[in-house]
C-alpha cells in the first residue's frame, strides 16, 4: 500500500510542479502582453479577451472531467493576477497617472469600464467633517438621512424593551413577532405570499445586502448592476470577488431600462441582477412593463433579483416590488432608515421565498454577530404600527424634493423629476472641472455627493439630498446657484 | 501591434488550455489516491503531505519569479478540489458513515484532526427551545449570557439619545467620545497607551473577531487556535478561507499551555494566535510566564496575537491583558454583553495599535453595515461609568460558579476550579454515549453545552454555565446528580 500511495504522490508532486512552471511561463507572457497594452496606451483589461478565454476554456470542462466552478475560480485566480503583474509594471513605470488620465477621458457609454476615481457621498461626507472640526458650517445634501422625528410609539418600545428585561440574544433571524409583522404587511401591500420564516432582521439595509450576496454568489459569478447606482453594491460584489457587469442608463431615455441592452450584457455567468427602485440616486421609479419584461427574463435564465427596495416608502407614483411577481429567486430589502427615520438604529431586513437563501444568511449573520439588538428590534415593531408618522415624513421629504425641482430650473439644470427616493440627480454643464466644482462647493459651505460616485458615466452629475429642512435647504441652493454662474456655464447646452 | 498583440494572445490562449489539462491529470491521480486510502481506512486529508508539498512548491517561486500569495491561494484551491473529488468518491461508494466512525475513533491527541461531528452551544439552545415551544420548562445551563441586570445608566442614556435626536449615522469607528473613553479606562487598567483611534466599536465582539481576522487574514494563511476554544474562531477562520492549527491543552495539565508544543505546531505560514482569557469554556486564566513566552515567541516570529477578553471583568484572580505588552501586532477584543450583562445590546469594541489593522476593520465595517446604532453608543458609555455595577454582577457570577464547583465535587466529576469567565467545563465518567447522556439530560430539562463543540478532544466534557440564578442552577444540578447516577457512573475512575 505505501509504495503504491508513494508512486501517486510523486505524480502529484511533478504535476504540481509542471502546474507552477506553466503558471511562470503564462505570466511572462501577460507581461509582455502587458508591455504591448503600455507602448500603444491601451488600459489593462480587456474583458472582451478574458471572455472569451474564459467560454472556451470552459467548454474543455466536460471533456476533462473538470468541475466548472473549481475552473471557473482558478481562471478568476489568473486572470487577477495578470492584472496585478501588469498593472505592477504599469506603476515600476511611473505611468500610473498617464493611464488614469487615458481611462478618463475615454470613458462614456462602456458599460464594462472600470470606474477607479469614484468618489463615495461618505468621502465628501468625511472632507465636510474635517471643515466642520476647523469651525466652518456646512450644508449636508451628500447624505442619505432622512433627518425627520421618529415615530413616538418608537422612544416608548425601547424604554419598555429595557423595563420587561428584552436585552438578550434572540432567534438570529431576528424576533418572531417582527418577522411575522413584516410578512403581514408585506403580503397586505403587495399580494405576497411570505411567511415569518421568509424574513431575516438585519443591522440595517446595507447589512442585507452583503448577506444576501454572499449567500447566494460565489467568486467567478457576475452581478449585474444599473447604473447609476448605489456605490454599495459593487463595493460589496468587488469584496466578495463577485464580478460586476453595469448597464449604464441615462437621463435622456428617462433613466429607463433598455431590455435588448439587458439581455446582450447577460452571459452564463450573470447570476444576479440588482434593482433599486425608487432609485438612489435618480428618484426613478421603474415602469411596470419594463419590471414584467425583466422578470421574464429572469425566469427564462434562472438569474437572480436583488431588488433593494428601501426606499418604497417614499414613492409618490405607483410603485411595484419584486415581491408581486411570485419569482422564488428574489430577495426583497429594506429597513427603517427612511421611512421612519430611524437611521441610526441601524435595522433592515430581507424577505425571500428561497428557503436556501434565508437559511444561508442566518447562518452567515449568527456566524458574524448573532442577532440584532433586541431593544432596537422591538423599536422596529413599533415602527410598523405608526405608518401615519411614516407617511407625513414622506409629504415632508416630497415637499423638499419639490422645492429641489423649482430651484434647479430656474438654474436650468437638467433632471428627471423623483418619483420616489429622497434625491436629484442633476446635470452639471459647466465647462470647469468636476472636482473643482464640488469643492468649490464645499468651499463656500454645500456638500454634495458628485456622480462620479454611482458610476462611470456620471461625472457631470451631482446628487443633491433633501435630507436638510427647507430653509437650509434653500440657502444650500443659493450657494449651488452662485457657484454655477461664478465658475462660467457652458452656455452652448441652452 | 495588432499582430504582436494577437501572437501573444494565442500564447496565453494555448498555455491556459495546457494549464487545465495538467489539472485535470492532476485530479485523476487524486482520484486514484483517494481509492488506495479508502481501501485502507484512511482519513482523505493528510495534512503532513500538503504541508510538504505546499513548503515545496513555495521554495520555487522566487526562482520562477512567482507572487507566493498568488501560489498560495492556487494549492489553496487544488488542494480543496481534490478533497472534493476524493470526498464524493466516497459518498457515492456509501462510505462516509463507515469513514466518520473510524476517524471518531481514531482521534485523540491529534492537533490537527477536523471536528466534524460539532455540537455548538447554540444547536443545543436550539433543541431546548423546540422543547419550550411544547410546553416543556428547560434550565438554561447551556448559553453565556449572564442574565443579570443592566446598570440604571444604561436605560438613562438610551432615552437621553433618544431624546437628544441621537439615532444618525456615526463615523464607522464608532462615536469619538465612546471610543476615547474606553482608550481611556485601557490606558488606566493595563499601563498601555491606545489613543481614541486605535478603538473601533463593533455590533458585539463576535462581529470585532470577524472584522480583525478579516482585515489581517489572507487565504492561505494559518490561524493557531488553543483548545478547548468558543466555535467561533474557527467557524470565522474557515468561513475566511483560512487554515486552523489547533494547539489542545489537557485538563491534567490544568490546561496550560505548552510552549514547545506551540512551536513546534507553528510554521511559516503560521500567521496568528489566537488566546481567550479568562478562558471560555474552562475558565482558565493563563499564567504570566506562559503569556510572557508567548508573546516573545509571537515577536520573534512575527505572529499577530488576537487576545479575546470579553470575560476580564470577570476575573476573580490576577489578568493580564494582551494590552500590557505593547505589542504592535496584537489586537485585543471585548464587549459589553458579559460585565454589564448587556448581551441583547450587541456592542463590542476591538483596539490595536496597528494602523493598518484598525484602519482596515473600520473600512470593513463602514462596507458592511456603516456603523454601531448610534443610541446602543451611549447605552455602553453609560456602562462604561457603572463599575460598581460590573463588579456586583461579578461577585454574582463567582457566587454561582462557586456553588457549581461544590455540586460537581459531590458528584465527584473532575474539572479545573475557575479563576474567571462564567462557565465550569466538567470531565463526564459515564459508560455511556456522551450525546444520549446530553440528550438525556434535556429530556429531563437541563440544557447544557456539550465538550465536542469545544474542539475534537473534548467529547467527554460539559460546559455548565452559570447564567442563571442560584435556586435555579441548584435544580438543575440536581438533575445532573440524579441522571449521572441513573446512566451509570464509570466506577474505575473513582
Amino acid at each position: 500500500m505505501s509504495n503504491e500511495l508513494d508512486e501517486l504522490r510523486a505524480d502529484i508532486r511533478s504535476l504540481t510542479e509542471d502546474l507552477v512552471r506553466l503558471l511562470s511561463k503564462r505570466l511572462e507572457v501577460a507581461k509582455r502582453i502587458g508591455m504591448v497594452k503600455m507602448r500603444h496606451g491601451l488600459g489593462i483589461v480587456d474583458e472582451k479577451a478574458e471572455d472569451e478565454l474564459r467560454s472556451h476554456i470552459l467548454s474543455m470542462c466536460d471533456a476533462l472531467s473538470l468541475d466548472r466552478i473549481f475552473v471557473n475560480r482558478m481562471l478568476n485566480l489568473l486572470f487577477a493576477e495578470s492584472t496585478r503583474v501588469q498593472e505592477a509594471m504599469y506603476e515600476e513605470m511611473g505611468r500610473v497617472e498617464e493611464k488614469e488620465e487615458r481611462s478618463k477621458s475615454g470613458g462614456g457609454g462602456d458599460e464594462s469600464s472600470v470606474g477607479r476615481a469614484r468618489m463615495r457621498p461618505v468621502d465628501i461626507f468625511s472632507k465636510a467633517r474635517v471643515l466642520e472640526r476647523m469651525g466652518r458650517e456646512i450644508i449636508h445634501m451628500e447624505i442619505g438621512e432622512p433627518r425627520l422625528t421618529i415615530p413616538s410609539k418608537v422612544r416608548q418600545s425601547l424604554i419598555d424593551a429595557l423595563d420587561k428585561g428584552r436585552y438578550h440574544y434572540t432567534e438570529s433571524k431576528g424576533l418572531e413577532e417582527l418577522r411575522s409583522a413584516i410578512a403581514d404587511i408585506l403580503n397586505v401591500r403587495y399580494s405576497a405570499s411570505l411567511s415569518k420564516d421568509d424574513v431575516i432582521i438585519t443591522p440595517g439595509g446595507r447589512f442585507a445586502v452583503y448577506l444576501a450576496m454572499l449567500a447566494s454568489l460565489k467568486p467567478g459569478d457576475e452581478v449585474l448592476v444599473v447604473e447609476p447606482a448605489w456605490p454599495a453594491y459593487i463595493d460589496i460584489a468587488e469584496f466578495i470577488g463577485v464580478k460586476v457587469r453595469r448597464l449604464s442608463t441615462r437621463l435622456e431615455d428617462g433613466w429607463s431600462i433598455d431590455i435588448g441592452k439587458l439581455k446582450s450584457i447577460m452571459n452564463q455567468n450573470t447570476r444576479m441582477l440588482i434593482l433599486n427602485y425608487p432609485n438612489n440616486p435618480t428618484g426613478k421609479i421603474i415602469e411596470k412593463d419594463t419590471l414584467d419584461a425583466i422578470v421574464d427574463v429572469a425566469r427564462s435564465k434562472g438569474m437572480m433579483i436583488l431588488s433593494d427596495e428601501v426606499y418604497a416608502d417614499l414613492a409618490f407614483k405607483d410603485f411595484n416590488s419584486i415581491l408581486q411577481y411570485n419569482y422564488d429567486k428574489s430577495i426583497m430589502v429594506s429597513s427603517f432608515s427612511k421611512g421612519p427615520s430611524m437611521t441610526g438604529f441601524r435595522i433592515g431586513y430581507a424577505a425571500t421565498t428561497s428557503k436556501q437563501i434565508i437559511d444561508g444568511m442566518s447562518r452567515l449573520q449568527s456566524m458574524m454577530l448573532t442577532c440584532v439588538a433586541e431593544p432596537i428590534q422591538y423599536s422596529a415593531l413599533a415602527a410598523l404600527s405608526s405608518m401615519d408618522h411614516v407617511r407625513s415624513n414622506a409629504t415632508i421629504i416630497k415637499s423638499r424634493l419639490d422645492l429641489i425641482c423649482r430651484r434647479l430650473m430656474d438654474m436650468q439644470l437638467s433632471f428627471y423629476r423623483p418619483d420616489g427616493a429622497m434625491y436629484v440627480f442633476a446635470k452639471v454643464d459647466i465647462n470647469s472641472d468636476m472636482k473643482r466644482f464640488v469643492d468649490a462647493l464645499l468651499e463656500k459651505g454645500v456638500a454634495v455627493a458628485p456622480g462620479s460616485g454611482f458610476g462611470s458615466c456620471y461625472d457631470r452629475f451631482i446628487r443633491i439630498s433633501a435630507g436638510v429642512d427647507e430653509r437650509v435647504l434653500s440657502k444650500g441652493l443659493d450657494i449651488i446657484g452662485d457657484v454655477l454662474n461664478m465658475m462660467g456655464r457652458d452656455r452652448e447646452n441652452e
